[in-house]
């Protein structure tokens, strides 16, 4: 796969659930299109437990890495919500309440005539001199320290967080891709498409095989920075598929 | 959380499509599930592109702190089918065809009158010395070099190599589960449930949040091979539950 991508990101997923099968991750996907869309290149991903010491190294390992980390999950309210002192204990710094995030706290459980408890106080707890991200949603913010954004894991506020988080980043210049489907198995085209693949080393060239229970294809996609580069591979891709049909005894 | 979990595993998800958002990965919450059935601790999951390095060096990361590791994609016909490759490199061993894959697939391919492409024989490519996994599904077979089990990204056949795998191994002692639903959010439990948590060390205990766009609740999951310990906290949640219940203002 030739290197095309300036800018890097990688994404921790947290949470027990994720690792049990009771949640079945929705923010992955949601993340790699977004950032797709952005030009920028997730490289990684990795889920762990809610554990301070894997949270806390798998954010040192990809901190150094990549541009960009993006974590979810274990912001909240509970004994099990411990992302906010994994990060701290990452970056070595004390964890403690944010000004800004205590005050829209309190604010808000004030205006719902509720009380603000210990539990609802540990969500203004982040690493000293941590950036907050708003939360639009439900008011208790993610934040940042350096390149690592920290968001909810419950899919409609990690969104609405990432929203945010998204239009204070540089993009990078759009991948633009294109897709042939091909109509047979992969056996037939490894050769000829690898072949093309060096050809065209500004292109990254994938093929994905289907299966729905009875016949292979494929999906052949093409990813570029370089709308000329693009084109010529696409155009080798297409000849190489009409020479196989072009091939075959006809049925 | 307290550790009640004796054999781990990781999953490395491998896929350049998976990290652009183009494929939104189906196995990792089959092999949460799958594992958790098992009485095997699912404790990390990675997701690289496909690129030898990365998928080496997550798989040395991997193999190294946890019983079992599972892979998933990168096991076809194409150039980008690097996973026996990376595997190899990851344990130092050579790659070559492996005798019996060569054969099946040979067979195969012969018994359907279409040729054994040399794209197609990358499929018989494996680590020397590596045992077969077999694939109902579609002949070409998965492999296992030690703790490292090597499985394609189809999702069928991702599950039926994965059953032929689970065949295998020594089933951990399950753990049960009990969720109880809690109809207001984490901030009126969250006090209470850390206590509960501290005077049940056998029992894990998770609180999920919930939120559908109008308000917050959230599930308690407690986690134990011990039922009696499972039981005991349990009644414990259920009484805290009903007495902020009580204790709120009727409507």
């Amino acid at each position: 796969m030739p290197d095309i991508l300036p800018q890097t990101a990688a994404m921790l997923a947290i949470g027990d659930e994720l690792l049990s099968g009771r949640t079945k991750d929705r923010n992955i996907g949601h993340l790699a299109d977004v950032l797709t869309l952005a030009g920028i290149d997730l490289k990684e991903v990795r889920i762990v437990a809610d554990e301070a010491d894997a949270i806390a190294s798998a954010i040192n390992a990809l901190r150094r890495s990549y541009t960009y980390v993006f974590t979810s999950g274990g912001i909240g309210p509970t004994h099990d919500d411990i992302t906010a002192d994994a990060v701290g204990q990452a970056f070595g710094l004390p964890v403690d309440y944010h000004p800004q995030a205590y005050e829209r706290l309190a604010e808000n459980y004030r205006a719902r005539k509720l009380e603000f408890t210990e539990a609802r106080k540990r969500m203004a707890r982040t690493p000293t001199g941590a950036e907050l991200i708003d939360n639009p949603v439900s008011v208790a913010p993610g934040f940042r320290v350096e390149n690592v954004h920290v968001m909810a894991g419950v899919p409609s506020i990690f969104q609405a967080m990432l929203d945010n988080v998204m239009a204070g980043l540089p993009h990078g210049r759009a991948i633009s891709s294109e897709t042939l489907h091909c109509p047979f198995g992969e056996g037939e085209i490894g050769g000829p498409l690898a072949d093309i693949q060096k050809r065209h080393p500004g292109v990254a060239i994938g093929s994905y095989p289907k299966y729905e229970g009875t016949y292979f294809h494929a999906e052949i996609v093409l990813r570029s920075r370089d709308a000329a580069a693009l084109s010529a591979a696409k155009a080798d891709v297409e000849e190489m598929l009409a020479q196989i049909v072009s091939s075959r005894p006809s049925a």
